[in-house]
């Protein structure tokens, strides 16, 4: 009874609580040593560790205070207690004991050879927090960050590489990590060191398919700061944001994939249904993200029309923003779909319709929360990555696994990129060179969703053995891929400094005269593209923005009444002059560069226009890649389309 | 062994996951409604009913949909299981049940009459969630966006009759709500209602400590957006923001006194005990959060002048500032002090410091970033409060005790501002006039504090009968007084319309010319004030901030060498004119109004500057309350201070 007292009273339930603010307050500490590491490298343009290996590397100091200087404390913790009475393992627990009633929260089952993992530092056991908070709260903005910020214009252009790349190049490496681990895997069980029950190929192609999930954030920084070549730049960021989606899918398929009798023995009924569930997850997801983001663009399109003067309340617009773009998340969740593909979708669909509806207060606070909440997301994820390597309890380092795995994850990045690049440049009339394979032969680095991925499950000894490989497999990459970025593009003799105006200047005199250079234009985009495309502008758009033309103008005569009703007031203006795609293609990029450029804000004091173009953040940044002068609103440019 | 695979599968785990998308997905749709309608009610200018009023009324119909559409579902959680062989609670416990080990987190004590509220519906226990939640991650940012849009010029110059009414006010209505209750609870123990032994005095003043934090969230923008006296204003908002402070250490306070013996005879060793406990924390709180404030004000200032080009990097500067006010209040949290008391005075201090040395960038962006946090939490509270009167399922409706606590908060407001409203009078030069002071006794709303110290501890049936009192206090209030705000403007006859930019601008073509009317400013700020603003401005606002005179002028000779180097460079050209602190105060005060017009965001397309200052929304603005003009930046007023 007295045992008792000391877990109950409230002076000890106040502890409980303190202790949770001291686990927020060491990460807090983390990220601001981050930050004020970033600051000083930022200063001294010192590229070798990026702020995500710092965080890292905090993280990693952090765990090994932790796990050497705190003591065991709750010591009765790790006891089991046999209850033969209870008979189910409800997810509320009511335990009498000595007249009193405590309520306990189901949590999870443990393995037997885990229990003891349980026991002694409870320090260590609140800092490794639940893994579906990873899922829930961390990754949603990272990824919603990373559509929404999609470089769209040379997205499109790439759009056919970038999907074999993501789609096949995705599915590839997991069949080729999967089978070289399995090769791996049977070494050791012929070395003894494995059980051969415990590790069937489909936990190898589980592994495959988790270390599929490729995060270039280091090298997609550096990228940007140094003004790469952009198709380089969007190959690579399209890549790594579509296959996080995949090796998601992928993964939530093989867990699915269960062959009825003997495990290792292909089962083609169940490989198909897997297959069939791969593609119905993914499409269900996609469904549901781009819904909400067309709804959340109607909902900001109408209340743009019939009440003008609703773009006085930007915070009512950022927040409806936020949360319809969180339901779509939480919406697919419910529905057994992956949050993850319908918040990626969504960002996208966000914004390629909604941000064209927000007010200029709008546009920029969206950004800028995204931004912040990815920004923080990110380097959570990374100090606790460092953190997980002392405070996880249950590591299992097998050298001859970690070996292999390092082996697997590089031949597959090879298997992935060189062949893919081979068949895509048979296709492309601007090839990929040589020394962009390599770039994203090199840039195959992992990160956040490996690792979300690999701790969602470390119950048995195999998936252990996997979650601490792929850690490893982070921290070799973080470090040592990312800080060689900058060597290995010059000793590629990657083009750098190139100034994305440039590119666009280059081009729009061309527009705005309107002699388009078609040819290129159409050898670069698909054919279903264009029609996409064509069908985007024509209807699309007008229905769901103020962009382009009126619907009257382009539907049939019979649609008139409903065209009426569906177009804007201010669409009246717009008339398609040309009904070329090529031209809408360009024209409309140029919409929205001018519409990038139309929100600077200016300080009131400084209105000479020298920071203008400064704070411009939106396309292709990753985390704080760098802040850069973007496109200017030229007149010229206006001429072109001056009602959109 | 059935049964209990039912709740160990991994799918029953995904199952788990996905209620917990359920409900979050329940408050988005929530918040989407009450966002969608607050833009309907701005468009059509109806004020009666609020947001939050909003909020709580969808809050109400999801909660009545929630508890009578869905079923009992979980119906084996409700069993309590004798567990013998345990012999104490500890935080985790493990449970061997046919040799399969389960892992229960400790939630909390159960006492045995509320046994039963746990059986039955699991949805209706999902949606009451824990209520740490709201006092560690939803108040926060209220209380700091409080503290942050403190609107200074005028709270200083009623900061005595803040104090009074924050400090001995709260304390008059504690004790007076306190007696109020004991006297009915003697009547109820008369009546038979209650047992002698359930409800001290000490609960009675427990309940009257939580009734005592009022929170005129709805009064305050419906004040804001009529631009009522700006004094009225200020008296209120910096009573409601003081009091919650003082009411939560109040509590804190209670809880923690006990005397030994007989609990309802005085002990007066405990009260002073507890006294000092009161001062104790709310000291401490207060250092706490405005070292921190201090901290960053420091590096911000460091940063600003050691690398000069690091304001390129506003969501650095933003995160440190994030980080670390949050770190404000864990740290005090986890020192056992009161981390909101914490974050208002962080708030308090960084919008003083901190906010001059941040980039205009970083000064919206903070900006945004906690107004928008601060709508988010306060939507979701208000409509928390809704549901919780049909989701939480041990309320405990007495007619009595509800009818004696109307009373008791009604009469305990008017002893708090008539009595000290006419002791203030005696020394104020600017009296407080009769229609002010009952406008003040209208406008004692309750909300979210009051809400989250009553849900703080529902375990036994006073508690419980207090929460449900409480509940309902806070609907009548913010329906009833809230939608009542308007009538009660034009029956007082308060004069509503003014414009504070006229009232800025009559004051500075007096200023510009040097010649103040010393007199007025000198009575309206207390002599204590005085001495303080003189020192903040010599000495405080030259290390922490660019602002104000170089140390090198206002330190003795000798310090001179100390005063270099704290110096920043860019402060020398700042020199003081007068001596006169209500120069200073004045001058100071234009300063600010000057930096607040300084970062409003113009569009590049519309640089007529007919847009310039709407976006303006620092000062006073809770919630929504309005976008209006702030002060315009003229050249006149920048000759005045042209080098802060």
């Amino acid at each position: 009874m007295e045992k008792l007292k000391k877990y109950v009273s409230p002076k000890d339930e106040d502890k409980f609580y303190h202790q949770g603010a001291v686990e927020l307050l060491v990460f807090n500490f983390l990220l601001i040593l981050t930050i004020l590491t970033i600051w000083l490298f930022k200063n001294h343009r010192f590229r070798f560790l990026h702020e995500t290996g710092g965080a890292m590397l905090y993280g990693l100091v952090m765990g090994l205070m932790i796990r050497y200087v705190t003591k065991a404390s709750d010591v009765e913790s790790g006891t089991v207690y046999e209850c033969e009475k209870l008979n189910s393992g409800p997810s509320i627990l009511l335990i009498n004991i000595t007249n009193q009633v405590y309520e306990y929260q189901y949590k999870r089952e443990i393995s037997h050879h885990n229990v003891n993992g349980h026991q002694g530092n409870a320090m260590l056991q609140k800092m490794t927090f639940d893994p579906s908070i990873f899922f829930n709260i961390l990754l949603p903005p990272i990824i919603f960050h990373a559509g929404y910020s999609l470089k769209k214009r040379h997205f499109f252009r790439n759009l056919g590489s970038i999907l074999t790349y993501a789609f096949l190049g995705t599915a590839i490496s997991c069949i080729v990590i999967g089978l070289i681990m399995y090769g791996f895997v049977k070494a050791m069980v012929h070395l003894g060191q494995l059980k051969q029950w415990e590790f069937h190929f489909t936990d190898c192609l589980f592994f495959g398919s988790l270390m599929s999930a490729t995060d270039p954030v280091t090298v997609l920084a550096i990228l940007h700061n140094m003004h790469v070549d952009t198709d380089l730049y969007t190959l690579l960021f399209g890549e790594s944001v579509l296959n996080d989606a995949v090796a998601i899918v992928l993964t939530h398929s093989i867990t699915i994939y269960s062959p009825k009798e003997n495990p290792n023995a292909f089962d083609a009924a169940a490989f198909f249904q897997s297959v069939g569930n791969f593609l119905g997850i993914f499409a269900g997801s996609f469904a549901m993200g781009s819904s909400y983001a067309v709804v959340t663009a109607l909902i900001s399109f109408m209340h743009l029309t019939k009440f003008t003067n609703l773009c006085e309340f930007p915070m009512l617009e950022t927040g409806l923003f936020f949360l319809l773009s969180w339901s779509a998340f939480l919406s697919a969740e419910a529905a057994g779909l992956t949050g993850i593909v319908a918040v990626l979708f969504c960002g996208v669909t966000q914004a390629h319709y909604t941000y064209n509806n927000l007010s200029p207060d709008s546009k920029m606070r969206t950004k800028q929360l995204f931004e912040f909440m990815n920004f923080l997301a990110e380097n959570v994820i990374f100090c606790y990555m460092g953190l997980a390597l002392f405070t996880f309890q249950n590591h299992i380092f097998n050298p001859l696994f970690i070996f292999g795995a390092f082996v697997a994850v590089f031949v597959a990045r090879a298997c992935n990129i060189y062949p893919l690049s081979f068949l895509l440049n048979l296709g492309r009339k601007q090839k990929i060179p040589r020394n962009f394979q390599h770039m994203m032969m090199f840039s195959g680095l992992r990160g956040a969703i490996a690792f979300a991925l690999a701790i969602r499950d470390t119950e048995s000894q195999p998936k252990q053995m996997m979650f601490t490989t792929a850690l490893l497999i982070v921290f070799f990459t973080v470090w040592v891929l990312g800080g060689g970025t900058t060597p290995m593009l010059t000793w590629l003799q990657i083009r750098v400094g190139i100034d994305p105006d440039e590119d666009l200047k280059a081009e729009a005199p061309s527009q705005s005269a309107s002699n388009l250079d078609k040819n290129t234009t159409k050898a670069e985009s698909a054919w279903l593209f264009r029609i996409w495309y064509g069908f985007d502008h024509k209807y699309l758009k007008p229905i769901l923005t103020h962009a382009g033309p009126p619907l009257t103008a382009t539907l049939p005569d019979w649609c008139n009444p409903v065209a009426r009703l569906l177009t804007s007031p201010s669409a009246y203006g717009d008339q398609l002059k040309d009904g070329d795609t090529d031209y809408i293609i360009n024209n409309d990029e140029l919409t929205e560069n001018r519409e990038l450029s139309a929100h600077i804000p200016v300080p009131a004091q400084d209105s000479t226009g020298s920071s203008q173009g400064k704070e411009d953040i939106h396309e292709g940044d990753l985390g704080l890649g760098g802040y850069k002068l973007q496109l200017q609103h030229t007149p010229g440019q206006s001429q072109v389309n001056s009602s959109a």
